[in-house]
């Protein structure tokens, strides 16, 4: 009772609300990471691992909250924008046509299987759609970290990845602006080319413009007194480029890792490595975070088993063989690169899925199927992306340990 | 109408939250930091200003909330931190005694002063002490953030600061032990001295046992797998003191701070780089966060605004008066660097406030009065600690600017 009471006085459960769900979720993310990477398993999917273990439907320990979605949300900006920085926009541009052909096929397949399947289970029109849609968008920060891990970046794969993702969003987009509209009731076409065309302005011309504007902005900020100001001006670039993507209508880590990419050849290593600090401190918690939405509990009827077994199934071939062909010009080896690093769908299928949800297009096991679905992508994704890359690691990492 | 098709399917408002929450907090403080250096002012004030310029009581684009508080708190505890890691655990307990000297003095005059002035207003008693309570605890974010700014928190006064901040958290917490026991209408002292013995004796052990322990941990931490594996320790390590810290009953920013101190002689650069890159993204988070509480709106009435200026002078004076006096035989010139440095108030006295506002011990008027006085000694400290360590700036800060 007596500690209570100094407890109390330091805040009580408020004052320990931030520290110990940092504690628990950095923690338990890094311990499994850890012990996957003293197997030579890849340790993010130990991450993921540990927000199934602590969340609701193992252990119980944390709940998804408000604050770990908003840290997750920044992990995951983070991320793309550290990822970015190791991107040259012509680089992107040069595999654009592949990387077009690739996005194209990755929505087309899964949308197809997803449809079908749903359909042969019985489900309304519009269901069948909304899994269709849910299927079709890649989660890339679960391969950009895996590339940038093994210091890939730069290969002629991992960039068409990167360019075809950014696409596929674009696509993704437009999918769910024609699968809402049917939710509705009404298709109107000039709407959609309108969201069509500001998605698609806003990509294209930060990619082309982005870059030149930055070389010609950054080296005036020298003159600034400010002490990391530089990194100062990048943030500001960063939070700015998030925001107009969620305008356009793309996702805010569109933005991110286009901001990543305009900086890419302008700013210095210090702004690598602060970037890289709180990348390091906040990835874990979108890695754990897309665990702790798995509740094995609701997957409990059999069909509902059959039916998330086979989507998962079909989600894992339908990109494997979509992004492939788009990408055999390239040949095999890469294509199957390309294939497997646009399995996995995070959190961008869920958040399709919440979406219907909210429209009422969605019955509450479909979504579960969709949680599912997204998070098995995500686990499976990295080993295959390593056996897809075996024998090509790149040039260790440039550290600044000098102490 | 149409755009906001796009946005919408983006996640609308809702996605578009915490970028630009971020950008504006963001972008404002770093402007107005900038603004000052311009004019040779310290930026930290800016991003006070920033914070009162874009909060309710002006401008009104940002309201607190949960994010932001939560994005604050983190910036100070990674700010405290980052400060530890430049402390030796032995420099710390070489000015221990002038310290202990230095933070009871700073505690008995600004107690005595606050209950003094709301007495002769003829404030209830427990009012009275609430108030006095309210003016002792010293926000040492500030003074450190200033003083590593100038490259000064090796100076013997910098040292004699964060040590006597320090005790002076652990005095505060006694003090408020002390006062809500009498809110609540007996005062138990076998209670107080568990909580003063937990308080101290964390705050003790880790001190001196914390250096050691980790200086025979990390070295173990090379054999570890995983890409940064020891920033990943060092945040356990940060998360776990904060936590233990707030169930000694002493704030989770003195378990951040001793959590640098005992890592401060066994970590690499990289890791001090890395909590750098987080702590420069989320200090304007607390700075900012410090001026959005301030609602000059409710200081209407003349005997409000009488009471809040004598009480910021007094505020600043027993501070200046009372560690100065306790930091008399280090010289005349460090005496009036470390009152000075122990002036600003910051976020510990409106959380006490909050406390006897919660109690119903203390009228929302005195709250009012309590928040002005606490943002306006954080605005006048920095200056003021420019002028008593005017001539000292210490060597540059070492970078890594490589690129």
């Amino acid at each position: 009772m007596m500690p209570e009471f100094a407890f109390f006085l330091a805040g009580g459960p408020e004052a320990l609300r931030i520290p110990l769900a940092m504690l628990i979720v950095f923690g338990a993310a890094k311990l499994l990471a850890e012990l996957f990477e003293l197997f030579h398993q890849p340790g993010l999917v130990g991450e993921i691992l540990a927000g199934i273990l602590i969340g609701p439907g193992v252990l119980n320990w944390v709940q998804p909250d408000n604050f770990l979605s908003a840290l997750a949300e920044l992990g995951v900006m983070f991320l793309l924008f550290r990822v970015g920085l190791e991107v040259k926009a012509s680089e992107l541009l040069k595999v654009g046509t592949t990387a077009a052909v690739v996005g194209i096929m990755g929505v087309l397949l899964p949308f197809g299987a997803g449809w079908g399947i749903l359909s042969a289970f019985g489900g309304t029109q519009i269901e069948c759609i909304f899994l269709g849609a849910a299927m079709v968008a890649t989660s890339v920060g679960i391969t950009a970290r895996v590339l940038d891990g093994k210091g890939l970046l730069q290969h002629v794969a991992s960039q068409t990845i990167l360019a075809a993702a950014v696409i596929d969003d674009v696509l993704g987009l437009l999918v769910l602006a024609v699968v809402s509209s049917m939710a509705k009731g009404s298709v109107n076409m000039v709407e959609i080319g309108v969201t069509a065309g500001l998605a698609i302005g806003f990509t294209v011309l930060v990619t082309i413009w982005g870059t030149r504007t930055m070389e010609k902005v950054v080296p005036q900020m020298t003159k600034l007194r400010s002490s990391e100001a530089q990194f100062s001006v990048a943030m500001v670039v960063l939070f700015s480029l998030s925001v107009l993507a969620v305008y356009a209508g793309v996702a805010a880590i569109v933005g991110a890792f286009l901001a990543g990419v305009a900086l890419a050849e302008s700013t210095t290593h210090r702004v690598h490595d602060l970037a890289q600090g709180v990348t390091e401190l906040l990835v874990p918690f979108f890695l754990a975070g897309i665990g702790l939405h798995l509740e094995l509990s609701s997957m409990t009827a059999k069909a509902t088993i059959i039916l998330s077994v086979l989507v998962l199934v079909a989600a894992v071939v339908s990109k494997l063989v979509g992004c492939g062909l788009g990408a055999l010009p390239m040949g095999r080896v890469n294509a199957i690169r390309v294939g497997v690093g646009m399995v996995p769908r995070g959190e961008v299928g869920m958040v399709v899925a919440q979406i219907g949800l909210g429209l009422g297009a969605v019955s509450q096991s479909i979504y579960g199927v969709v949680v599912f679905m997204s998070v098995l992508t995500t686990i499976i994704a990295p080993p295959l992306l390593s056996w897809a890359y075996r024998g090509e690691e790149g040039p260790p990492k440039q550290r600044f340990t000098l102490g």
